[in-house]
């Protein structure tokens, strides 16, 4: 048409995601690899998966129409944030639209309140909680009188980076918590005495095969994921039981694509399950590296019922450092060749706008020990984010 | 803007590429990790870089205005080929545009002519070669009288995968030859005895530092790269030898950026030169997933004078099989599900579109064995290419 040439060929599939921040930037880049148009849903264009190439579909993310345009022509529609309300996934699958992981799955990991109380129930273990309404702070002193002060406040759905939780050590900070009053149900939780907290990712298929990757041990800070190491500094015994818990809840519901599951360490040396998280997952950033195939290539292989790529480590010691805003503003352009300078540390930047405490980007170090991983991964991140 | 909301960062850098083919797309995906925003000039958007999300300057690449075009905003001008004429590299640097490499290094990956004499004179082992008009067909005949027939007869410019090299076996054959009558200039060197075909990619730096990647073993087949194994199995001594001539030539054009050295080993175990390329290479294909840093991103890292990367392996044994067209046509989304049924396979497609013999593609493994390794890479290239 118009003097040019048509050269290209056909994408191998078509990929629609909801979304269009650091997640999906990194899903563009497996896409390129394995040949897949990778459509991204989002209001703005201006987002670091349309940046990094991905196919922009303007829309608002709760909006049936947007969905339904990113839909057409998809092989399949999937997730890079929780956004999404649940009745519109249903809706999409409805009219005919593949979409994993499937509403179900979805709402479990948009609802605390729904996936505390399933996993419960299914016997998963889970801290001892309650759901309350709003303003029902009776229900909540009797619980405080069964398992004591202080308890976990979580509002079930929206919350991120430690936003929506909030430790609350008496009724009196309960009745004057911004949180209490701005949440319609409340989650209150027994606050669980950590020991360590990690999360276990789960690629699956819809009929079931699934690969997990390595165990992976977070260090949080505020509510925010600062640094992981992977594989996590636990006994084999315990890796092995957090693999398996993960596993059993990604068959429980169903899990297609990847699945995160956070869990915590208690102190008698225990798991508990914290949250759960069906996309791809911030824990898993060093599996671009640090892994045969990336929990990124193995979410879209796994959404379209692809045979899933082999996750094994390939060093002894793998750390990521988080590159979080810093107060007062950061020029990540003039850090770079300085982080660059130990030549084997991987530097990844979303470009989004600078915001105090937002993940502009990481660092992964892969060594032969963890200390060597932390002291390059912190000296790497340090270059970037210093103020 | 028009209720968009601004919220991405400037990238680290803005680097210019003329050509958009397949080196070019593997780039796009070294830069986007880097936050470097990637833009390449050629005639057509219908590419494999603009499809993974480099931006689309349009223009044509022997063209002053459009070179200029390209040139405007950017941090450094690069290349994925040596189609530009030489003289408009010039130009581009006199106007006080960064182009790396420079228009002499990028002359020598251009014309073999220039290349062998440059090579020659400095003392680096070439075949035994001379250039002559087209239609001297005296020349030649007193150069077999000193060297024997078959010669290798060669257009100077312009060659790739094959094209623009003959064997010669007699003056008869040369008087008929549709080369001999196409090129203005031909090269006419010894047929060298090849036992094997190696290649030696060097990062550079503006100031000199480099970092030379494992050497290749490359396996030819009608002029075409059919398969690479990463290391090369051959002697140590020789791999350094070929490590240092390399590096010797990389100093003594003053490359910027990868450079590809080509060489053969001779019947008697020596080095002898057979091509430079100035840019990112089929030959390193593998170091995406075999070393701890690619060559795409240590050429974005060279051109822009960052620190180099590590280029040690991850693995004993690393083979590539590139996808060639075969004859009747591919369908490479269907083969692609069978390819990826090994879970250690990688797999990249160009989204190009199908031609008998053109590279579409390439699948690595990684194993502990080179045995191992091409067995699993041959494989899943059956998967993909099979008629």
């Amino acid at each position: 048409v118009n003097g040019t040439q048509q050269d290209g060929s056909p994408p191998t599939a078509v990929v629609g995601m909801v979304g269009a921040g650091q997640l999906a930037r990194m899903t563009q880049q497996a896409a390129i690899a394995l040949g897949i148009e990778l459509r991204v849903l989002s209001k703005d264009r201006d987002s670091p998966a349309v940046d990094a190439g991905a196919r922009h579909v303007a829309g608002d993310p709760c909006d049936m129409k947007s969905l339904l345009r990113l839909a057409e022509g998809c092989d399949v529609v999937t997730f890079d944030h929780e956004g999404v309300p649940p009745a519109l996934i249903s809706r999409l699958a409805a009219a005919g639209h593949q979409v994993r992981p499937s509403p179900a799955a979805q709402l479990l990991a948009q609802d605390k309140g729904e996936a505390r109380r399933l996993l419960s129930r299914s016997g998963f273990p889970v801290p001892p909680f309650i759901e309350v309404a709003q303003g029902d702070v009776e229900a909540v002193r009797s619980f405080a009188a069964a398992h004591g002060w202080p308890l976990v406040l979580k509002a079930p759905t929206g919350g991120y980076d430690g936003r929506g939780v909030e430790v609350i050590t008496s009724a009196e900070q309960l009745a004057s918590s911004p949180l209490a009053a701005a949440s319609t149900r409340w989650l209150i939780e027994e606050k669980v005495d950590i020991r360590q907290e990690l999360a276990v990712l789960i690629a699956r298929r819809p009929a079931g095969w699934w690969q997990a990757y390595p165990v992976v041990e977070t260090v949080q800070r505020d509510g925010i994921c600062h640094e992981l190491q992977m594989p996590g500094v636990i006994p084999a015994a315990l890796a092995v039981e957090a693999v398996s818990l993960a596993a059993s809840i990604a068959d429980g519901i169903d899990a297609t694509g990847i699945l995160a599951v956070e869990l915590f360490v208690t102190g008698d040396g225990g798991l508990v399950v914290n949250e759960l998280a069906a996309r791809p997952h911030n824990s898993g950033h060093a599996t671009i590296e640090a892994t045969v195939t990336s929990q990124f290539e193995n979410h879209l292989r796994a959404v379209l019922d692809w045979p899933l790529g082999d996750t094994s480590l390939l060093a002894p010691a793998v750390v990521t450092v988080n590159l979080l805003g810093p107060v007062g503003g950061v020029d990540l352009a003039r850090g770079l060749p300085a982080a660059l300078e130990d030549p084997s540390i991987h530097v990844h930047l979303y470009r989004k706008a600078h915001r105090a405490g937002r993940k502009l980007g990481h660092v992964t170090a892969l060594a032969e020990t963890v200390g060597e991983a932390q002291a390059k991964a912190r000296r790497a991140a340090a270059c970037l984010v210093a103020p």
